[in-house]
């Protein structure tokens, strides 16, 4: 299989992941819940892997590197957990789903009240829109690094750039892009950064995370077992413990661990230079067939690995049907949960076919993927 | 080492439970994303997860088995998104902080009032104490299974008639029970069943979930991503989707899939026959030593597969590092999580040492942590 979906799940991992992950279940206890050396040592291989994601990502402090089940629930808490009633929230047309829909329940609710700098049919913002929607009740400008739909990325450090001179709380959804292109929280002037661990930092699904400024106040989201504090009624208020009741997916936690270390080896920068290349390839190969429409805006310097397309008014998911059973080939169709900028390119009912790149996909499949879309457009 | 520490984690897995998590994290796309083989293999090999997770725990509907991170989540899921304000809710002193500080936290915010059926020095509580506190306002009880302080089971049937007569909800956390004990949901009257994958299950960490009667209505807990319906504002109302935003760690779930096969073949009944012969022997052995004391109700018949103790006021946490450090035992010291238990028991000073057993125990490990507690004992 030729497997080009891999803004949904990176799904060749590094080797030693998988190692990683079977030493974990055939060795490992149940951190911080007991004293004997197998629970010691989760422990302490759960606060490495939260000093390597501070590493890569900008965090200052390891302990607060809270871990999730996935970038949605890191999206909850940080939106949840934050806002106030009467805020006034700033969004963008790019958002997935994960960001949407806590913020829609919250505006549903009559908690906060909401805008979105709007993007153009090229899935561009305007950054001066930000700016142009501040108002006094104004808390928090919350948006994507990049889009799961077009690949375009945003300037985070001119948004964050934004929010100092606005006393805002700037709260990313990098889900796109950690891993993949260079991410540094605090000069990016980020307040939270919530990412998954199974795309771009190719570690196991069931991992994820937010990466927290110190400072920042979160309320806890599930309360539960803390391992410590075990006589107050409310959960621990130190992070991570305040965000991170129950049992951790130390299991995943410590794939997630050796992928990073798989990454650091390599060097974000490496991997952000051979996806742009195969990413560029594809793009060129694809946009001078006839009949083929690629969406995003791709004379920007910096994108995401994603190339999304229809050929004429091919139905999206017939589309992909056809590169899966024809060719191999695996692709995602459809709506991909990021409503609005649908809306923008004006693919609400075609949807849309995503090719995405990762760290093992070759030339050869890139031009094997070119060469199915040249076929199909031809029919 | 010699691991009795299986009711925070149990450590050895069935050999297929590492099995399947390597062949899914070589092999498998993103569930319910994408129409290509390795994402719809992924759905269908999720689906049968649940089907076989109903069958095991009594649940009606394959479809009502919602995945969560852990127990806790699936807690807080079931505690928060059926309780309204109003309502005044039982439970026991034999929770864990996964279920009282939800309850508490609902209590603290003024949205529910609170009652606890007391234990008494043996960790045992009377049934009568339910009706006793039931008034017009009484919505739901909520309770464990089992204690994972002294292994107290609670007749969930006595109790889930109580529920039907008062048309009370039951919500039931089972993290010390399913994959242990038999658990039949539906024949037991709950409405709302919460468990964790990595204990009785042997499945990896990071797993767990609820299984919900259909019928009963919670509300969404984290909303995101669903992979359908994606033009909605709010998180799809059908089950599983409802409570499953975001992407399930499916790497673990296929561990949790084939554990589900094991326990399947091995037989519920014969895993409990066995970890109670275990726990018989433990207790039989050291309730004789001099100085002993072991905590809970060893007249019942049924029971979870703990026996905690302390040796005179020796401290817990000084007794197990011994246990750790001179004979390689791992057990579990100190407050559990349980405060109201650690109260009506009276150690709340010093704590306790838990010894907890399971199917990969044998006799020899028994006998050989009863001659340790001896030799601690004598000292």
């Amino acid at each position: 299989m030729i497997y080009l979906d891999n803004a949904a799940t990176t799904r060749r991992k590094p080797p030693q992941v998988i190692d990683a992950v079977v030493n974990a279940m055939t060795t490992m206890g149940n951190a911080a819940r007991g004293a004997h050396s197998s629970s010691l040592e989760a422990s302490r291989a759960l606060y490495d892997a939260r000093c390597k994601l501070a590493k890569l990502l900008g965090c200052p402090q390891p302990d607060h590197v809270i871990f999730t089940a996935n970038s949605t629930e890191a999206l909850n808490i940080a939106i949840n957990g934050t806002l106030n009633p009467g805020d006034h929230v700033i969004s963008t047309d790019l958002e997935h789903n994960s960001v949407l829909r806590p913020l829609y329940r919250l505006e549903e609710a009559g908690t906060i009240s909401l805008d979105f700098v709007p993007a153009d049919r090229l899935g561009n913002i305007d950054y001066a829109g930000f700016e142009r929607l501040i108002r006094p009740e104004t808390r928090a400008i919350v948006c994507t690094h990049g889009s799961n739909l077009t690949g375009t990325l945003v300037d985070l450090k001119r948004v964050g750039e934004i929010c100092r001179r606005n006393s805002l709380l700037f709260i990313v959804d990098a889900s796109q892009t950690a891993g993949a292109v260079p991410v540094h929280m605090e000069e990016m002037g980020v307040d939270i950064l919530c990412f998954t661990g199974h795309k771009g930092l190719m570690g196991p699904q069931g991992t994820g995370g937010l990466c927290v400024r110190p400072g920042v106040e979160i309320r806890p989201w599930k309360v539960g077992g803390s391992g410590v504090h075990s006589y107050d009624r409310s959960q621990p208020q130190d992070y991570p413990t305040r965000l991170e009741a129950g049992t951790l997916n130390s299991h995943g936690i410590m794939g997630l661990s050796a992928a990073l270390d798989f990454i650091q080896e390599v060097g974000v920068e490496e991997i952000a230079r051979h996806e742009a290349a195969l990413t560029r390839r594809f793009y060129d190969g694809v946009s001078r067939i006839d009949g083929v429409t690629v969406y995003g805006d791709f004379s920007q310097p910096e994108r995401g690995a994603i190339v999304t397309l229809n050929i004429r008014d091919y139905d999206s998911a017939e589309m992909s049907d056809a590169l899966s059973q024809a060719y191999d080939i695996a692709t995602r169709p459809g709506a991909h949960c990021a409503p609005r900028m649908h809306q923008a390119l004006g693919t609400v009912d075609q949807g849309a076919v995503r090719f995405s790149f990762a760290w093992y996909n070759t030339q050869e499949e890139v031009d094997a993927a070119i060469q199915a879309v040249a076929e199909l457009a031809q029919r």
